[in-house]
């Protein structure tokens, strides 16, 4: 692959870990591009047509079954019996609004704000994680007076205006405006061993930056996993020395959990929860409700006062009941089926098995994560290197081998381990000899 | 009702027509405000516990049936089995997103193309009209260079940080940004009878103030029946010359159809369909999935191409399976239940019924609209001024009478007529009684 050809894989793999189709010529493709137009992302140069799902797994059109390591949304299994009963049921009797009052939208917000720290009492649903962001910096904004907004380098936090404007992975040309800094992941290569202190120190060096250029600042915003970074999650605790450095500033931590809430980390419900910090919001979504379209925002009433003085807040379809029964049978499954448990003992065993290969093969550099969210980084043998070919080498020869799993980070070098919560040994064990198969 | 009183009233009406419990001590409503906070918006001062709905009727807790004359989210019917059972089966056989093909997806993108313009035939999958606006905003301001927007001065086009922006209704406090100049409706009060000159006049005044101000525009953005200024639908084709004046600055005309679109309008399946006119970008939501979550913006595939050179657009729930199987199952209702003649014919036994009540009744000073899209001017029967006071008498005299139905406009003084377009002629009728007994 040339130079030109290789960046623009990595631009692309970085482009939400997404190709658009090639040198396929499939009818079903040239449909979906007449619809979607330059907004079409599709997975794999030759795209893959699903027909069904069920648990960890997906079946094309062609018969093929595959093991889903990528989509990280039908966190209890794709098609869960009890999440399609419950969207069934209450679908069937009453879809409406947060204006009126129906009590399955506060049995969810209860069972919720179960797993909240007590000072995050208020809950705002929204329709996608998103929207939940764009509303937590709106009022960051509106409880510190501050515009100013610390990022990583690699993070994405959503699709509107103002969150894209926090997401530099979202962005193709241009630069970040001066209200946002960008800042390392608290990884190794940029700390060394003192993760805390070294990512401590990038913060107060944007704050010096913000006070610089005259902006207040209003959130450090933090994927709590830093899955688009590449996903760093130890040593835990961590994260503690840049929440206090932000606070010491007046501003306040944003936990963006749409990645590893929900029990994926093992070790806690939330990312955050590995750390011992309590956030000053927490934003949430793809695996709330298993698929149905539903995200929220956990907040201080203060806070959520200040901003609503200002902007009069409705979501339409924000706390919807079949959302709310959608979020109910998640959260049950989660504690019926032990799925955090699940995530923390499989995603030791295939943490584990990953080392194994790591500890075989140069080019696997690095193997991290929590539970069932693993990085590894891939990189050339001889320069050690991040190396982005071999990255889409080995993610199409896994496709071939039936398992999707997409990159992440800065050099789209880093395979995203995130598979369904319900993985079972047997399928972790067979994820590890796809890889290995794919490496060879 | 004291001044103060009447004028906060009216604020609450325009903050989306809402109302915050006062004297009712429900443990019900506390344990919403205890979950939702400072962001709750219940209607009625009292509110309602809902249980179930199916068609146009909603089902409270202690069994009182309310004819919905509110909610325009389920537009073919609360709970319509057809819809129900579409999204019952996708979602127990597949969800997951746009990154694969999935055919349900495509059939019901050519099924929605097949009602726009063929120069709109790229069609962005957003999860709420909020979503569709931040990214058809964006869209606009890649494609023309510009950052202008006009709106009129009481429109609601969504909840995040830009769109907030370009909703005057929104705002609690504090004024537009320089980039968004909100111009009057197109209302006999303002143009006199030359409706679309005098609402052309109105744009080309904001053009010349961007002038001034050293802006270029990106595009008038309208809700094409503009619901929440008050209604005003008529003359058909008056909405044209504003877009010629618009298009002569080189921007853009977004129609905003999450209000008038599916058929509503009786006339056209679009709102803009009854002005004649073919929009740059076209909005969609709220009752698009008859209340599963969707939403999306139809473009033209060079305008979306402008704007994702430089940002990477994806929508995790956007376009997702369900969401194509429930709006699939919309459109086919409509169809088959003949919803739009519908809305055409029983809309215009509607307004017949309210326009009788006008002509025995000084205070209800105006009845207007198309299809099942009606505003009703409630004004003081001496000065004929805008009467908020009586319109939220009238909003309570009509709950207690079995109907929900909520005000709109500058003054909160309109009611804002939007029923599911299945009412019937009955249904209709008995409306008309129920606000005859309101008024008296």
């Amino acid at each position: 692959m040339s130079r030109a050809t290789a960046s623009g894989q990595v631009r692309q793999i970085l482009d939400m870990n997404a190709f658009r189709p090639g040198d396929t010529d499939a009818e079903a493709v040239e449909r979906r591009l007449a619809n979607l137009g330059a907004a079409s992302v599709l997975f794999y140069r030759e795209p893959i047509e699903m027909v069904s799902a069920e648990g960890a797994w997906m079946t094309a059109k062609d018969g093929t079954r595959y093991l889903d390591f990528y989509n990280n949304v039908p966190s209890v299994g794709h098609s869960h019996p009890r999440v399609v009963e419950a969207v069934s049921r209450q679908i069937a009797q009453l879809n409406t609004n947060t204006r009126y009052i129906v009590s399955v939208v506060d049995d969810y917000l209860e069972a919720l704000k179960a797993h909240m720290p007590d000072s995050l009492s208020n809950v705002v649903m929204t329709c996608s994680g998103s929207e939940a962001n764009d509303l937590a910096m709106r009022v960051a904004m509106a409880a510190t007076g501050g515009t100013g907004f610390i990022v990583t380098e690699t993070a994405y936090h959503g699709n509107t205006a103002l969150v894209t404007e926090a997401s530099p992975s979202a962005l193709k040309r241009g630069s970040l405006p001066e209200t946002v800094i960008a800042i390392p992941p608290p990884s190794v290569q940029h700390s060394g061993e003192d993760i805390a202190g070294g990512f401590r120190r990038s913060v107060e060096m944007a704050l010096a930056e913000f006070a610089r250029r005259g902006i207040t600042p209003a959130a450090l915003m933090a994927d709590s996993i830093f899955s688009s970074d590449g996903i760093f999650a130890d040593p835990p605790g961590f994260l503690s020395e840049a929440v206090d450095a932000i606070r010491a500033a007046g501003a306040l931590f944003i936990a963006d959990e749409v990645q590893p809430g929900f029990g994926r980390t093992g070790d806690a419900f939330w990312g955050f929860g590995r750390h011992g910090i309590t956030p000053d919001m927490v934003t949430m979504g793809k695996p709330m409700g298993n698929g149905f379209p539903m995200a929220g925002m956990a907040v201080r009433p203060d806070h959520l006062e200040q901003f609503c003085a200002d902007v009069g807040y409705f979501n339409t379809f924000g706390g919807n009941p079949v959302a709310a029964a959608a979020g109910k049978a998640v959260l049950d499954v989660i504690r019926d089926e032990g799925l955090q448990e699940n995530a923390r003992d499989t995603g030791a065993l295939l943490l584990e098995g990953l080392r194994d290969v790591a500890r075989a093969d140069a080019r696997v550099a690095d193997v991290r994560g929590a539970g069932l969210f693993i990085g590894v980084d891939l990189a050339e043998e001889e320069t050690g290197r991040p190396d982005p070919d071999l990255t889409v080498k080995v993610i199409d020869g896994m496709r071939s081998r039936g398992v999707l799993i997409g990159a992440a980070g800065r050099y789209g070098a880093t395979l995203k381990v995130r598979p369904p919560l319900c993985l079972k040994r047997e399928e972790a064990e067979q994820f590890v000899e796809a890889f290995k198969g794919a490496l060879s």
